[in-house]
């Protein structure tokens, strides 16, 4: 048995980079970039003006002029218009842009405009005002967006902004989530007494489409021979399995056989930890990595986000986050010397503290509370008894 | 000008419901669960043993009995098998049902077995152990799911497992986002010096698509004929009209006039922040709500988030989830007498603090920081210097 930090150390060796694809922007939400992203030109490509008003002449204001004839009205968009006497302007809209003769805007609120003239009502005006100065934000080729970070909303308005219409984009690993155990039925089946419907592929899979991943799903029966024959087949034709029961001390447990038999290397069976003690980990010649996870529901859900996501993202090369912590918001004992992955809903305190509340449930069989948690909170094995206000870290879900 | 609180009252006050519909499970990841989800029977639905090993009467050991005949071998799925003698026990799997004549399982560890009899080799073992009893999580038709809440991975399974495969879930409102301004090309255009590329759009698209709504996108000319025909149409097919662009004072903005001419009541225009200010809001008579935001990207993107969203978590019947706070990272001026959206990178300290450290940028026109940013801090109008320590709300995007 492994500690909980050894078993991530062996995981995160075993990051791979999948490559990268060109896609339409609009189809990349939730991608991560694999290039840096560069402005094609100034950002903003021009002195914009940030308010619908006038644009004068600094130098004219300084001088004492307070009337200016309106030569040209002009939108976003348009052409811009230069004044050729210091007593003229522009009346100008938001978004549009300055040449160099005009350099600060007055807006509505502060001017009259009379019979094609426009007359200041305020001497409080400052050089450059209302505008938004060519390249202020971006230079020409500067980076607007770097490489390895997820794609957002922001960096969508971005890539739209600078023209990127397609994107280079990390690829993502082909997946491949099976189930196990004879007494699984389908969803929509009715279960003998003795049997259950098969739930952890449908979770699993919903926890990897939040990632972006679609995974394929099987069931196998608790046969060692068709086991080999299926897991066999995914392996050349996945780069992850993930397993769902079938790797417990039990007679009928073939997995962890099936797995050496078809040279997957291991390269850890059980973890320090409760939920998720037996976790299977190895490594096949070709590359398959297979994550096999019990099939308790909650451990299979823990081990996911805390093995396999950190995982994926390392190795679409995003750089790790910062850990979340949060507060834990009530005594809490747990005296198994195994790490102990706590169920809590969070809530932020008026003093800007995330705190964790302790939901408990009947041991790691009970995924009925994971509907009402928001993320585990890591209790380390060295210690028996947690003490309200002590911060811990946290997975969230 | 109304203030923030003002126009998110305004807003909630037209919170609208638009139905349920049925849909598979496997595809309902983030909508909203209409109806509680109940169980289908006791969960779990008979005493399951919850380790490998052998399953005894407890009142056999208490008599003294240390060694116990296999009688029969039981995995997952199979029909329980009871004992008949007193000095019997069954070899048991993981996720087994026990029946009446043995309450208590011996994991592997603390057996030895040796020509069909399993020995103890622990004396300390305690009644019930390693069984997570029938109906312990949930009792028949008890509540697994209330209904308006987002639908989880956990809530994935837990429908799996009650055999619920397929979900009554909240309709979403049809959207359709407008853009405006004939200074905008597409994006795979080359603007000319003074053209800008069509971006707000698909930011907002994007946006829409994280609340699991695909939303329709347009775009208009600067023409009131054009503008009134194409909104006007857009009224009868849409629940929600998103427009961007065309709210601020200048001449060449026709939306309001064209709003106010298709009966769209203005409920709002103008509010007291930053960005955002002339964000305009109206109802029409069939029911078609108007978000009218400003063209400036950073502008629309906050209001989306401060005001449509959590417009549409009401909508959907969600309870509105306690606000978000986090500690100001550093010292921060804002003199104008407006709310101000502050841009903010979060992370989490020591303490179990969510700490916001501003990104400034060159004001609301520079959307450049969003995508190095997480977060808006709401700074009231009321304060002009805000200090490091102090708490604020937050809207994470």
């Amino acid at each position: 048995m492994i500690t909980v930090a050894e078993a991530e150390k062996i995981i995160l060796e075993h990051v791979k980079a999948y490559g990268t694809e060109s896609i339409p922007f609009t189809g990349a939400l939730g991608r991560v970039l694999a290039e840096d992203m560069l402005a094609d030109r100034d950002l903003p490509p021009y002195n914009r003006a940030t308010m619908d008003g006038i644009a004068i002449a600094y130098a004219s204001f300084e001088k004492g002029l307070r009337s200016f004839r309106v030569k040209a009205t002009q939108a976003a968009g348009d052409t811009p218009v230069d004044i050729e006497q210091e007593d003229e302007c522009i009346e100008i809209m938001t978004g549009a842009a300055l040449l160099l003769t005009t350099d600060t805007v007055v807006r509505y609120e502060d001017i009259a405009i009379n019979n094609g003239r426009a007359t200041l009502t305020t001497d409080s005006i400052s050089r450059g005002q209302n505008i938004h100065p060519k390249g202020k934000d971006k230079k020409r080729s500067g980076v607007v967006a770097s490489a390895h970070q997820y794609i957002t909303p922001a960096l969508i308005s971005m890539a739209a902004s600078v023209g990127c219409h397609h994107l280079s984009v990390k690829r993502l690993p082909r997946v491949m989530i099976i189930s196990s155990g004879d007494e699984l039925v389908e969803v929509d089946q009715t279960p003998s007494p003795w049997q259950l419907r098969r739930s952890n592929s449908y979770t699993l899979q919903a926890i990897l489409q939040q990632a972006g991943i679609i995974a394929d799903t099987g069931h196998i029966p608790d046969d060692p021979a068709i086991t080999r024959q299926q897991v066999g087949d995914c392996l050349q034709r996945y780069d992850v399995i993930i397993l769902s029961g079938g790797v417990s001390m039990g007679k009928f447990d073939y997995i962890p056989q099936a797995l050496e038999a078809l040279s997957v290397r291991p390269l850890f069976y059980k973890v320090q930890q409760r939920p998720g003690k037996p976790f299977w980990f190895g490594a096949q010649e070709g590359g398959c990595l297979v994550f096999a996870l019990p099939g308790n529901p909650v451990s299979g859900f823990m081990c996911i986000h805390r093995y396999f996501l950190p995982w994926l993202r390392a190795s679409l090369g995003v750089t790790p986050g910062a850990p979340q912590y949060a507060v834990l918001g009530e005594d809490y004992q747990f005296t198994p010397d195994l790490h102990y992955f706590l169920q809590v809903r969070l809530h932020s305190n008026p003093q800007g503290q995330l705190v964790g509340e302790p939901v408990t449930g009947n041991g790691s069989g009970d995924f009925a509370n994971l509907v009402d948690t928001d993320a585990f909170m890591e209790l380390p094995a060295e210690r028996n008894n947690f003490k309200k206000g002590e911060v811990y870290r946290i997975w969230r879900f």
